[in-house]
C-alpha cells in the first residue's frame, strides 16, 4: 500500500511519466530492454544488495567477487555480451557494486596499446579469466603528473628482459583496483631505461601472483591499501617490485618497441590514446555521476512529501516538508541539474561519436576541443552533482544521515569522482588553457572550434530583460551566461598578458591567474549546459506535456545559476540590481510551480526499490516502517553485546575494582 | 626525523608558535594543564584510537564503553572532576570517541527539570553508574517540532502511575544515544494526559532495562538503529513503550506536577530551560566543530607542503602543492575561518556567562538575543566548517579519500552537527525572526538589543575604498558587511510587509520569504564574525608578531567572504565592479602572504599525532611511510580472502560449472 501522502502527489502529474521515461531512455524500446535486464538481475539473489550497509570491507569484497563471477554465468545464460546494448543496464542494475572493473581496463589497455600479437595472446586469456588483470599507474607519490612516475623498467640485453623496480617508497603503486587481492597480472607504467638512457613512461604486463596458488610472485610485494570513504567492495591495492624480470614481449608495443639489440623504435600516432583517456571521462558521467544524483533526488523528494513536520498554517495538520520554500530551494535545483546533466551527457556522447569517426579517418582536428570539453564537463558535472547529493542528504535531516537512507553511500561514492580520472582543479585548468588559446585566436580573427566561436562575438552591453517574464526566455538567460563566460575568459587573458608584459615569468603569471582561470572554465561549461538544455527543450515540440515541464526545469537550472552566482552577472552591470530582483522573483516562483510535479519528475527516472536500496526512497513511501524493519536486521541488534558482561555489568553492579 | 619539506616551513615562521598557542589557550597556564591531561590520556593504551579505522560498528561500541568505564577510574586516579577545568581537555584528548555522553545529558536534565527530591534520589545513582541514563526526545516522525511528539503518558489515579505508550510507529523514540544497548533508564518526553485532557509534552524517567540482567523491561521494545554515516561508537537507539507504568514521582516536576488527585500544577518560570537549550548550541561549537576544522586544516596543510606534484617552473623539481594558487585558495580561507570561529566562540562564551548571571538575578531581558545568536552561530559555524572540512579532504586528492588520512571520519562526523541540536535551516529562520522583529522595532525608534543596534543606522551609500590597500582596512570591510546585512534584512522585511498588505496570509507570506530570510540571517552572522575578528586583532596590540599574522588572517576571512559572495555586495552598487577587482587582487595577494606561515599557523593548534590520527597530518610529515605501514595493519591484509578458494580459484582454473 502506497503512503497516501505520496500517492496524492502522483495523481496530479501534469505529464505522462511513462512517456517521459521512454524519452529519457531514448525510446520505448530501450525502456523495455532496460527493464528486462534490471528484472533479470534483481530476481537473482546473488546480486542482492540487501545487507550492504551492514557488511565489513572484507564481506563487501567477497560479495563483489562472487557477483562478478556469477555475472559471467548469467550473461552467458541470458545471451548478453560485454559490448551489447545490455551492458550499461547491467551496470546500472548492480549499481557498480561488483569486482573486476579494472580487469576491463586491463583488457582495454592491451587492446589499445598492444600489438596484434599481444592482443592475440592476452585478450583470450583475460576474456576467459585465465588471468585477472589490473591497471597500475598511480603511485604513492604520483597521481596527476604522469611524467613524474618513479617505477623503473631497465632493459637487460643479455636476457632480453625488462627488470622492474620500485626505487623508493613514493614509487610504490597505490590505488589500483582489483590489485590488492584479486589480480594475477597488471599493466604497470614505468620509466623505460635502455643503455642507461630514459625514454619516459611505458606500459608493461607484469605477473604479480601465481596462477597455481595465488601466492605473490618472487620480488613482488602487494596488498590492500585499507579502508576508504567508500568502495569497500574494491580491493584497491599497493605493489612494490624488486628486480622483477619480464620478457621483452611484455612491453605493450603498438606504438613503441625495444628491439632485441636495445634499439628504441617509435611508430604511428599516439593521438588515439589521448582520445581514449578523454572518452573515459565522458563515459563515467552517466554511470558514476548522473545516475547517483538522480537516485539522491528520488530519495530526498519522495521522503519530503511523506515527512510532515511543523505547521505552515496554525491549526492545520503538520505540513509536508516539500511545501516549505527552503526545502524546495534545496532539492528542486538538484533535480533540474540531474536533467541538465543527462542532456549534456547525450550532447557529449554524440560529439564524441562524431569525433571518433573523424579520428578513424586520421583527422585529429577535433582533439583539442574534445579534450577541453571532456575535462571541463567531467569536472563541472562531478563537482555540481557531488554537492547536489550532499544537499539531498542534509535535506533529509537525521534520517538522511542514517546509512539506511542510502544517501551516505551515494555521497561518499560520488565524492571520489571529483578526484579520479583527473582531479577537478587540474581538469578545469586544462579547459582554461584551451579557452585562453581559443580566445587569443578568435580575437585575432583566426578560426576556432565550434564550441568556442562565441568568444569571437564579444559584445559589451546590458541584459535587455524588462520584467520577470523576460527571464523565462531562454535567449535572455543563455545570452547572460554567454556574456559572463566571455567576460571571465577575456579578463583573465588580459590579466595574464599584463603580468607577462610587466616582466613576470610565464609560469608564475599562469599560477597567479589560476583561481580566475578555474572560474572562467566553470562559466564556459555552465553556459554550454544551459544552452544545451534550452536547445533540448526546443526540439521537444511534439511532446507538449513533457516540453512544458522540461521548460520549467530548464528555466530553473538557468535562474538558479544566476541567483547563486549573482556576483559574476552583476559585476559589470550586465544584469542590474533591479533585474536581479526579477531573477529572484522568477526563480522563487518556479520552485512553487515545479514542486507540484516533483514526484512524477523523479518517478520518471524509473529506479526500482532494489536499486535505490533506501528506507526513505521506496516507491510506496513507507518510510518509518522500513527504517524500523531494517534496523532490526543490523548486526548491532543481533545479540547482547559482549560489552555488557565485560564492562557494563561490573559497572552497574559496582563490582569494578574500587574506583 | 622530520620530512625536510616540512621542516623548512617551520624555520621561517614570522611569529612564535608557542606564544600563539598560549594565547589561543587563554594563557600559558592553560596550555600546561591541557598538555598534562592530553599526555595522561594518550599514554594510556585503553584510550588508543590506533585501530579505529579498521573496526566494525560493534567493535567501536565496545571500545567506547570500555573507554568510558576506564575513564571513571582514570579521573579518580588523577584527581580530575567532571566539572573541573580538565574536562574539556579530556574530551579533546579522546576526540569524543567515548560512551555515556547521553548519560551526562540524562543527569543534566534531571538537575534542571527535577525537584530537589528527584535530584537527591537520581543524581547519586547516576553519578555512581548504578543506573545508566539516556535522553529520549526525538521520534521517528518528529524532530524539530517538539509539540508534535506522539508518545503518550496517561495518568492513572487508581494506581498513582503514568501509563506510557507508543501509539503508532512514527511515535517510536529514534536516535537517542546510549539507548540502543547501554541504558537502563531514560528521560522520555511524552504528551501528558490527565482525565482525558492533554497538557502537552513533559519529561518522565522510565526504566527500560533490568538492573539485574540488562534484559528489556516488560512492555519495552528497544534496540540499536543500525549503521550511520559516523558515530559508530554510539548506540543510537529506538524505543517503543506498550502500557509501561511508572510511579507518579517519575515525572520531572520542578516546573509542573500532577498531584495525587490529578490536579495539574504549573510553577515557577521555565525560561531558564530555554536558556539551557541555547547554551548546548554554544558549547558544541568548540568541541564538535572548531576543533575538527582545525584538525582538518592541520592535516591538509602539512600534507600540502610534503606532497610535490607537477612543475611550477619547467626544469625545476616538482613543486609543493601548497605553492599552487588554487591549493592556497582552497585551504587558507578554511584556516582563517578556523581562527575566526575560535574567536567567535570566545565572544559567545563571554556573552553567555554574562547572560547567565543576569538570568540568575531573574532578569530575562537578554534571552531573545541570546537565543538568536546561539541559533544563528550554531548554524553558520557548523555549515561553514563542514564545508571547510570537505574542502580540506578534496584538496588532498586520493590520499584524502583514504580513511587513513583521518579526513573522511572528520567530515562524516562534523556533517551531523548541521542536523543535531536544531537543523540549520530552522535555526537560521529563528535568527531571522528575531532580526525582522528588531528591524521593525529599530525603524520605529524603539530600543533593540546590542547586537542589532546597527539595524537602526541604515545608511545607503557607497564603499569609500579607493585602492587595493583600502580593502585591508577593517573599518572598510566591516562596514561593507554591515551594509549588506542591513540591506538583506530590510529588503526582506519590506517584501514580507508588501505580501501581507497585498492580502497574502501571514504564514504564507513568511514561507515565501524564507529563502531570503535565511540569506539575511547568514549575512548578520557573517558580519558579526568579521567585526569580532577585527576587534580581537585590535586588542592584541602588545603581541606584535602575532598581531600581524592575525591581521592577515582577519583580512583573508573578510575578503574571502566578499569574493565568494560578490553578488550581495555588488547588488546595489555599494561595492562597484572596479572595487571588486581591488578586493580580488587584495585577496589573492593575501593568499601568497599567509602561505608562508601556513604550517606555523596550524602547528599553533598544538594537536598531537595521536589526536589527529592521520597518516597525512603527523608532525614529522612522513606521509608515504605511514600510509604503507598503516595499510599493512588493515584486516583486509591479514589473510588470504576466503573469496580466493570460493570464487577466484575455480574461475582461474576454469573449474566453474561450465559457463
Amino acid at each position: 500500500s502506497v503512503n497516501p501522502d505520496l500517492a496524492s502527489e502522483r495523481q496530479t502529474a501534469s505529464f505522462s511519466v511513462e512517456k517521459l521515461t521512454a524519452w529519457l531512455d531514448g525510446g520505448a524500446e530501450h525502456t523495455r530492454l532496460r527493464r528486462a535486464v534490471v528484472k533479470a538481475i534483481e530476481c537473482d539473489p546473488v546480486f542482492s544488495r540487501e545487507n550492504q550497509y551492514f557488511q565489513s570491507q572484507n564481506e563487501r569484497y567477497e560479495a563483489a567477487v562472487r557477483k562478478a563471477v556469477h555475472l559471467q554465468k548469467k550473461m552467458h545464460e541470458m545471451g548478453w555480451s560485454e559490448n551489447g546494448p545490455e551492458f550499461k543496464y547491467i551496470y546500472r542494475a548492480v549499481s557498480g557494486d561488483i569486482a573486476f572493473l579494472l580487469h576491463r581496463i586491463f583488457m582495454r589497455s592491451i587492446s589499445v596499446l598492444g600489438s596484434d600479437k599481444q592482443i592475440a595472446k592476452w585478450i583470450p586469456l583475460a576474456s576467459q579469466y585465465r588471468v585477472i588483470g589490473s591497471y597500475a599507474q598511480t603511485e604513492l607519490g604520483h597521481g596527476t603528473y604522469l611524467q613524474g612516475l618513479e617505477t623503473t623498467a631497465v632493459f637487460d640485453i643479455a636476457t632480453q628482459e625488462f627488470i622492474l623496480n620500485t626505487p623508493k617508497i613514493s614509487a610504490m603503486k597505490w590505488w589500483p583496483g582489483d590489485m590488492g587481492r584479486s589480480a594475477t597480472h597488471t599493466v604497470a607504467f614505468a620509466q623505460l631505461y635502455v643503455h642507461g638512457k630514459c625514454y619516459g613512461v611505458h606500459p608493461f604486463i607484469v605477473q604479480i601472483r601465481s596462477l597455481q596458488d595465488h601466492s605473490l610472485c618472487p620480488g613482488v610485494t602487494a596488498g590492500d591499501i585499507g579502508p576508504k570513504m567508500n568502495y569497500e567492495h574494491i580491493d584497491n591495492g599497493y605493489l612494490m617490485l624488486q628486480n622483477v624480470r619480464i620478457p621483452r614481449e611484455n612491453m605493450l608495443n603498438k606504438f613503441c618497441e625495444v628491439q632485441p639489440d636495445g634499439t628504441y623504435v617509435r611508430r604511428g600516432s599516439q593521438k588515439i590514446n589521448y582520445f581514449t583517456m578523454t572518452t573515459v571521462r565522458i563515459s563515467l558521467i552517466s554511470d558514476e555521476v548522473v545516475i547517483p544524483l538522480m537516485k539522491a533526488c528520488t530519495i530526498a523528494i519522495r521522503y519530503s512529501v511523506v515527512r510532515r513536520q511543523s505547521k505552515l498554517k496554525p491549526g492545520e495538520q503538520e505540513a509536508k516538508i516539500l511545501d516549505y520554500q527552503t526545502q524546495q530551494e534545496k532539492l528542486l535545483p538538484q533535480l533540474a541539474a540531474a536533467y541538465a546533466f543527462h542532456f549534456i551527457n547525450s550532447f557529449l556522447q554524440e560529439l564524441f561519436d562524431r569525433g571518433y569517426r573523424e579520428i578513424q579517418r586520421k583527422n585529429f582536428d577535433m582533439l583539442p576541443e574534445l579534450h577541453a570539453l571532456s575535462s571541463g564537463f567531467k569536472a563541472m558535472v562531478t563537482q555540481y552533482s557531488t554537492s547536489g547529493v550532499e544537499i539531498c542528504l542534509r535535506a533529509c535531516g537525521g534520517h538522511g544521515y542514517s546509512s539506511l537512507s542510502g544517501l551516505p553511500s551515494l555521497y561518499t561514492k560520488i565524492l571520489a569522482s571529483c578526484i579520479y580520472e583527473g582531479e577537478n582543479t587540474i581538469l578545469f585548468l586544462q579547459t582554461a588553457r584551451f579557452l585562453i588559446k581559443s580566445f587569443m585566436a578568435a580575437s585575432t580573427g583566426q578560426p576556432v572550434p565550434p564550441s568556442v566561436t562565441y568568444l569571437a562575438a564579444v559584445k559589451p552591453g546590458k541584459c535587455p530583460a524588462k520584467n520577470e517574464l523576460d527571464f523565462l526566455r531562454p535567449d535572455i538567460y543563455t545570452e547572460a551566461y554567454q556574456h559572463t563566460a566571455v567576460r571571465l575568459i577575456s579578463s583573465t587573458a588580459a590579466k595574464l598578458q599584463d603580468l607577462i608584459q610587466s616582466g613576470v615569468k610565464k609560469h608564475n603569471a599562469w599560477n597567479q591567474c589560476t583561481v580566475q582561470l578555474v572560474q572562467a572554465a566553470k562559466a564556459h561549461c555552465h553556459y554550454i549546459s544551459v544552452k544545451n538544455f534550452a536547445e533540448t527543450v526546443e526540439k521537444l515540440e511534439t511532446k507538449a506535456g513533457i516540453q512544458k515541464i522540461m521548460k520549467h526545469l530548464c528555466d530553473l537550472f538557468a535562474l538558479h545559476g544566476i541567483f547563486s552566482n549573482a556576483g559574476v552577472f552583476l559585476y559589470d552591470g550586465y544584469i542590474s540590481g533591479a533585474q536581479m530582483d526579477m531573477v529572484t522573483a522568477a526563480y522563487l516562483d518556479l520552485l512553487a510551480i515545479i514542486r507540484k510535479d516533483a514526484v512524477p519528475l523523479v518517478d520518471a527516472f524509473d529506479f526500482t526499490d532494489k536499486s535505490l536500496n533506501s528506507a526513505l526512497g521506496s516507491y510506496d513511501g513507507q518510510v518509518y516502517q522500513r527504517l524500523y524493519e531494517w534496523a532490526q536486521k543490523s548486526p548491532t541488534n543481533k545479540q547482547m553485546s559482549p560489552a555488557y558482561e565485560k564492562y557494563l555489568k561490573p559497572l552497574l553492579h559496582n563490582t569494578l575494582s574500587k574506583l
